[in-house]
């Protein structure tokens, strides 16, 4: 079998190749419903896959959106890009998928190369101060969604994100509950506004009940090493504490080994919270106590939003905020 | 700030419109080293971006690949589609993600639609039996290479693949070699080719020994949920088991917990074995012990083979087989 053409559609309908042409393109105002059909018939019988990329040419739309994500193997954005794909797909349009490492100088680099394949937007996922990549999208005019990941100064973008400050008042006030005093909160980097975020949450709960101490404050990157490391770290250096409060689930992941290396009990001695909700916190055994945010939804909405945006519709809310929920498990 | 136009820079530049995109288009033989020099950096200043797609039509290039997996929050996928992508945008490719859900339907609509897009090629994960889509594929002569799942009948095509067989045979002699004795194998799906290739190589050792029982062999479906049902059955049916060989992590780490939960004790009483070594594998605590695939290397490979074949390259390799290697945690 070789492929199939419209010339040999055109021959088999005996009609014109120009005729099969304007059905494909829907300019056939002028073609009886009768030949429209028996064309379309005769394409679908021989599974002709027509060239969209002339059309895209055409109308300016190429039916593509770009996820600018900083690693497709964090569990946290294969499962919001997995959302996205599906809701796209829902929706007629493909996904291409970048990873930047929450390096600036990838983002720019791919921000350029999707902007010359006349993506139709773009969804964001900033791993920094991404600046200079949100200019040059505004700058081309392609519609784009911040998710997860705020920019300072760019408050009037459209975005999805959680209420990371809420999530984590919750969560403290729930240890809080447990009669839990020494609550180590473990920060993320602090350039970024979800970790300030999360940060706020702790501090502001701690200090309503006259709890706060500098030292029970820690900081690492997100990593399940980087969890490790700190967990080591609060061990050597603290004598009390009754919880840490991880701000998000992978470094949970990290402290948990090494609490359990050591010797801890968890819950009965140390009562451990994440932030995520990642497939993965149900995968490990105490199964994670964590402030679960709708990662499908929030990926769902993103992709829904753009796609409104693509389309010019009016009257989009610009910003989502989802709440976050507690999901009590076996760590607390 | 607009967006910047090819007329600008020729305005910029002094130079018409056509000299301009002559430079862009690389047919500028007959332009000055200075007038070229002078445009591109114009060009570079004003961050200018030129539109790929009309070049795509001309060359019938779209330097895009399409990824076809079955879903992208599995782990195993996500690593392979991170290795695939770093090599495509190394080579200056880009890549789209579907997600087929092992539905064999979904496959061939994307298909369609990567062909339809003038995909320069596609890395497929078949979810079965996938014969329509590669059909689909080959008609259309767009070059693919299948990764991870073999396909019947389809041995001519090139592919990367795992040594699925030597690896359960490395396993199992391990587990030997540590004096257990009934060591309990829980199969994939049974449609797959890699399960029946694992399996052999469980059953001909097991058999080499004059160990092989049928009772000591289960079936489950890759699922962490899975992994947890099967192993409960195998806690309720049989009595003596010394080791659980999983022919998947994720289905290791669902048998973990049940077994945990039971007050089995790992690696006391019983030994635990996966297969894949996906990062998970050093999340959990205790560590497993698993069958390594070089998961990174087989989707860097796949890539650069499936741009070796879009290129036209010569002598190229059709099929290699990676050798999947023993990891030694702490669950044996």
């Amino acid at each position: 079998m070789r492929k199939v053409t419209i010339n040999d559609i055109a021959k088999m309908a005996g009609v014109s190749k120009t005729t099969v042409s304007m059905v494909f393109n829907n300019k056939d105002e002028n073609i009886s419903r009768e030949t429209r059909e028996k064309i379309l018939n005769i394409a679908k019988e021989l599974n002709y896959i027509p060239n969209s990329i002339a059309r895209s040419l055409a109308t300016k739309k190429s039916y593509s959106i770009g996820i600018i994500l900083p690693d497709i193997t964090n569990p946290f954005f294969s499962e919001i890009a997995r959302a996205i794909e599906d809701e796209a797909n829902k929706l007629g349009y493909n996904v291409v998928l970048c990873n930047t490492d929450n390096k600036v100088k990838k983002e720019e680099e791919y921000v350029k190369l999707l902007i010359s394949k006349l993506i139709d937007g773009i969804i964001f996922i900033a791993g920094g101060e991404s600046k200079r990549s949100i200019d040059l999208i505004k700058n081309n005019n392609i519609p784009f969604v911040l998710v997860d990941r705020y920019i300072d100064g760019y408050e009037e973008c459209y975005g999805v994100f959680c209420k990371n400050y809420d999530g984590v008042v919750e969560g403290v006030e729930y240890l809080l509950s447990k009669n839990k005093r020494n609550i180590v909160f473990v920060n993320g980097p602090k350039d970024l506004e979800i970790s300030r975020q999360r940060f706020q949450g702790y501090k502001d709960t701690m200090m309503k009940y006259g709890l706060f101490k500098e030292k029970l404050v820690y900081e690492s990157d997100f990593t399940l090493e980087g969890g490790k490391i700190v967990t080591q770290r609060i061990i050597n250096e603290l004598k009390d504490f009754d919880a840490i409060f991880y701000s998000n689930d992978v470094m949970a992941f990290g402290g948990i080994k090494v609490l359990l290396r050591n010797g801890f009990k968890i819950p009965e001695k140390i009562s451990i919270m994440g932030f995520d909700n990642i497939q993965i916190s149900q995968f490990i055994e105490p199964e994670l106590t964590t402030i679960a945010q709708p990662i499908y939804d929030m990926g769902k909405r993103a992709c829904s939003l753009l796609i409104d945006i693509i389309n010019g519709e009016e009257n989009i809310e610009k910003v989502y905020y989802f709440m976050p929920k507690l999901i009590i498990r076996s760590t607390t």
